[in-house]
């Protein structure tokens, strides 16, 4: 698929060391504000410390480029498997999740010399492979960079958590908020559904949960133009939300009760005077921009309080493909990292959207062999599909078949939500 | 609905009391052998015990029916709202889950005098309600004669497990085994997908969740004509199941790690000698029966090792159309309530087929307001759905569109499962 | 020593036995207003069933007197030993503490007819030995009579828990509470202190922790002629002992916050309108009563706030000399068993009395070896020693030189506090 | 006291800012070595970080001597107080104890940067104060010295954890241990007992808790001239010691059982081939050293096996009155940072005893009001208490009648054991 653009090989090789490096220079710009202390803190399981991503993502390099294709390739320092191996039970014992916080070793200045050395033997690799192996290597480059996209809105969302539970409550970056601005009100994007094809096409890369494409029968439905606005979902907690127990799903109740939720999580205040805990400090809320750090629960109850519901993700994945993915506020590790109102109206920015679909294979999906089919299948299992992208996603790296998944408890992601009815 | 039959009311009200007065003599029959010790007991905090079962289910007469139709009607006694109210938020307090095992009073007489008292005011509303209401009444009525027979499932599920961990390991009942009779090999039922139409029809008694009826296209796919048996399990167990990572769910691989597993919740021995705890005492294994007590885990790596696939729901819904649900080995309280040789090729016995369905709302689903809409919509978060029926469901309980669901932790019902594969 | 008495054998056997009937009966006593439910509960892990209570005691004169000195006895039934063994590692494996309440069989019945095997061997037992066993076997009879009091105790302080979290509130039984009699002032009971011999001296059964008889020297001190009453415990809550975290040691005020305490465990109502959970039922408060059912850690809140302090064990052992155990309030099953104003002055009745002497060999202690030398001597970390006795302990149990010990989270039992000071 | 010395009060003001430094200059010294990440890791509950204790100690004095004493006094920054406050409830909420390492902000630089601006202010306030208060200065100076000291040695030990789940398994320093230098067998040190005087007398620094100087008589007994060895603890490993249910406490038997233990925590390797993780990384075994890291427990089931005893802390008190606590081998971050053989005959180094005392109120101790009365005696509950000092105690710090304490469960602390016995 790679090849099929056509390209000689050497402007193949030098697009993608392009873009290789380019993304590499982004993971370790977004963590140049941060102090050694704030690169090695996990402040709760989910989170893992932005050292471990910078490392963890050049063990993805090393594991699965340079080990296999780069002859005589050394490994760095043999005993980082264990510490930065994410999940992946083919390849043996691995650092205990909870426990990510713990490895004061390797050191900062240690973890980034494995950059470097990791950057070295990749632009080799790409210099020297074969014109046989060109194809396979680009592809896996582009599973990696996709990988490493992925880390990077991770390092923003971990650190924001980092960052929040200090009583310095500083900012990861002094950008003054843009301007709220209210657009119109939000309408219905309707579609009569019927027999329609779904999931990727076959032309660039997309992760294997996205396919394969398949039929699917859709009732007519309608979506909302716009992402539920934090000024609505504020509406909805000062008209009893969370005191409302049929408003929400059985466990998602049990946590309002169990926890004395009120308020997203990372909400200050009190009714009427909400702030917002932001990767830029505690800010005024912009009551215009997308609602953020739901859990599913919470996205739940709200679309049941308003009548309508949460969508299916083929009702958002066939809306989308009018939409144009590109438009999105670009990420940048100097820009406002929050959404905006600008971002409402845009499907594919401002908050990933919870859908009513648990994540599940599609019809004919089979997980890879070896290593690498452990990237997504395993986890097929209690968690529901995100579409969209946010503030924090690199650009370029969403489309209209994308699917993210967490847990309905997941609420440090920034996870908002988009309406939609049957029509 | 149910007047749809155009039969007489006074013939409407004597069909209804008659299988009133059978359905609550066969959950009063289903305790009959046990002590009041073995039915007030709590083994884990899913197991209720027998007496909560027979309380819960009056007060479900009591809430649903008698209170709001039955002029005059007085409660039993109000304090047994608190005790016997499962989950309705919309009916107030209730004991904890984890703590129905501490209500030693009121006392098993206590609770027989309560279902009398019920039994009676059941008679005295279908005898006198108005020609008006009558229609109503009947249609919750059904409701109420599902739920009791869920109940009645859930009592031996319950009881099993409290039987399993006393060292006496008495059995419940001393039926003799039938004996095993291996079958032909088990085949395919093929079916060439499509646009269908799913869910329940409007005729007869259905739950919600089992509804609207609505269209879904599937790809042409195969079910097996047999359920996975004791002797194709064993295989997976021999051949290292549990020991390979690359077969499970990463939720489930972690749980067979935390706790050791090696084979299913009730089998005993080991590896070649295997036997398992019935609810007619620990029994030598019947290899050709149905595999029991999996969990959503266990069912998915199974299928994982054979390179099938768990069906989808719907999947096992347009198969069993074909099938006749009433040829289920009737559960009767004196018969052997495990599953046999006999039930592996019925679709609709011997064991709950997990699919790789999360339940979830479909197309055009509501929940009901009131108290009764907390029924099934509030769980459709985290579970998955079975199809089928088994060994310990009350005859007649069981149809094609039927959903059964828990979460895939669940071990201690009575669950199995059945391949799928595309064609 | 039983010998020393200079008793003929035959009287030293009949005087054993009817001491053994009395006591026999008394624990099935206990029991007889309790339905069989109530006896299997287990409302918290700290709380045994009575069945348990009365099953354990019968393995162990099983256990320790009938299989090793009754020549052909047979074990009733070998199952029982893992039941109904409650910590003797020398014993072999037990049914788990926790999982007491899940031994739904054998039944009532069965562990009825257990103690009627095991009381007939007993009294052959005791009819048939040897001259030359009769010492050893009467030393071992003393063990088990204290060993099945102790147990009686617990039955009414277990058996109080299980009504207690039942919001039928029954009674346990319908006693009139005794008229409430506040008597004179508390004063104080002075002595000088000095070298002194404390533990128990060489006549009659004492457990092994009560000796060996040692020398130890005390500075003078007084201690308290009254235990503190409810009336008082009312003005430290009404005077915000619970908020000062000052008077608090630092594992109570962790509890007290973690748990929101506000009051004694059974203590219901609010200030100024105290009402008090009994085995009798919810009761109006008795001010001038013992205040019972503390932790030691609200125990020594209360005596920080009152600028006195909680007495040594000694102290109490040295003051209690003057005094006669036999002059308590008796405890019988058809009694109020409750403390009463009437005990407030006795040093033996109403309340088990915290020290601030952790649990602790005496000096020259050591176990005795075998099983029976896990009655004490295993558990001496992390418990306080209490002193006393309480409403619920059998007549003639209790003596100076006695040594309770509890957790300082313990607050299931009749525990109360006498304040001390130095002079 | 202090001033007793007669001193004029330049030379008492010269000779504490002179301690003051060298002590202050010790801390920093002790963390030198660290990297930031290192100094900002918390690896279990217990363990703080190093640059917590660099910034609480420095919060201590600011607190207690600054703040009252330095007129103009500007606290470096008032939310310090939040994060860097232990445990003390009149000084107000605090960072959760299980969330120091949470504490990314401030950085090491800005707390060194608090570290000098309290350095300086201690330096004015020694300057300036007046006489009259000098000697109350003093003596809070004494306290923080000794406070500041306690800190140090928690600084190795939490270090030696955080390094100690690193699989770097680097060093702290790189020392090479000294030869393991076998010395003669151990005898044992006799005391006729008697009335004596326990505590501290009133001359120099000590804490509260180690008075008031009172009575107390103790029986005849012997101390081991040296505390029990590697070798001498391997042996009861290698004859079942951790198989023996018999030798242990109850709760530690649990632990045991529960955790899997096998040998002490810092253990390594199999019996015949131990290892040993040290400040310098792991080591071979020095059998002649004292054994280190046990928990009450070990220490307990150890002295059980051996038939002998754990000391009553007074024991140990009194036959510590013949030596000398300054002829322990003195700490320095430089130095060989574990028990050594040359530590084992010496009652002040190598390892803190257990004893079987309870870490309990010496008779007619009060602890002083205000916060300082914190300290001590609110920790008087659920410990035991140690004698001696180790490896890792600051030199001076030590003497006969310093009273440590730990819970039973402790085994991060240099913990080790000698024996005594009845004689
Ligand atoms: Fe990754
Ligand atoms: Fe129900
Ligand atoms: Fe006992
Ligand atoms: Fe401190």
């Amino acid at each position: 698929a790679v090849m099929a653009s056509g390209d000689p090989a050497h402007l193949v090789r030098a697009g993608l060391l392009d873009r290789f490096h380019r993304l590499r220079m982004r993971s370790t710009a977004l963590t140049s504000r941060l102090s050694d202390e704030d690169m090695g803190a996990q402040t709760m399981e989910d989170v893992s410390p932005s050292k471990w991503h910078l490392a963890h993502t050049s063990w993805f390099w090393e594991t699965f480029l340079l080990e296999p294709y780069l002859p005589g390739y050394e490994v760095f320092d043999p005993r980082f498997g264990f510490l930065f191996n994410s999940y992946y039970e083919a390849l043996g014992e691995r650092q205990p999740r909870a426990a990510r916080g713990h490895i004061t070793r390797p050191g900062i200045a240690h973890v980034m010399a494995y950059r470097a050395h990791v950057d070295g033997a990749m632009e080799r690799l790409l210099e020297t492979c074969g014109e046989a192996d060109l194809e396979r290597i680009a592809a896996l480059i582009e599973t990696g960079i996709a990988h490493e996209e992925q880390h990077q809105e991770l390092i923003l969302t971990d650190i924001k958590h980092v960052l929040s539970v200090n009583p310095f409550a500083q900012a990861y970056s002094e950008v003054l908020p843009p301007p709220a601005q209210p657009g119109p009100a939000a309408g219905w994007i309707e579609h009569a559904g019927g027999l329609e094809d779904f999931g990727a096409e076959a032309n660039g890369f997309v992760f294997d949960n996205e396919g394969p494409r398949h039929k699917a029968w859709l009732a007519p439905f309608a979506l909302s133009t716009h992402c539920v606005t934090n000024g609505e979902y504020a509406r909805f907690i000062a008209e009893g939300g969370y005191e409302t127990a049929s408003l929400w799903l059985s466990d998602g109740w049990a946590r309002v009760q169990a926890e004395g939720r009120k308020a997203p999580h990372y909400w200050r205040g009190a009714p009427g005077e909400w702030r917002e805990f932001t990767l830029h400090g505690e800010q005024e809320m912009d009551l215009s921009a997308p609602v953020s750090h739901l859990d599913y629960f919470e996205a739940s109850a709200f679309a049941e309080w308003t009548g309508y519901r949460l969508p299916e993700e083929r009702e958002w994945e066939l809306a989308a493909r009018q939409f144009n993915a590109g438009s999105a506020r670009p990420m940048t590790p100097d820009g406002w990292l929050h959404p905006a109102s600008a971002d409402q109206a845009n499907l594919f920015g401002g908050v990933w959207q919870w859908t009513r679909s648990a994540y599940a294979p599609y019809p004919g999906y089979r997980a890879q062999s070896g290593a690498l089919g452990e990237y997504n299948g395993k986890f097929m299992c209690g968690q529901f599909v995100l579409k969209g992208g946010s503030a924090l996603t690199p650009p370029g790296h969403i489309r209209a078949s994308y699917r993210n998944f967490f847990p309905p408890q997941a609420q440090w992601q920034m996870t908002g939500l988009r309406l939609a009815k049957d029509i």
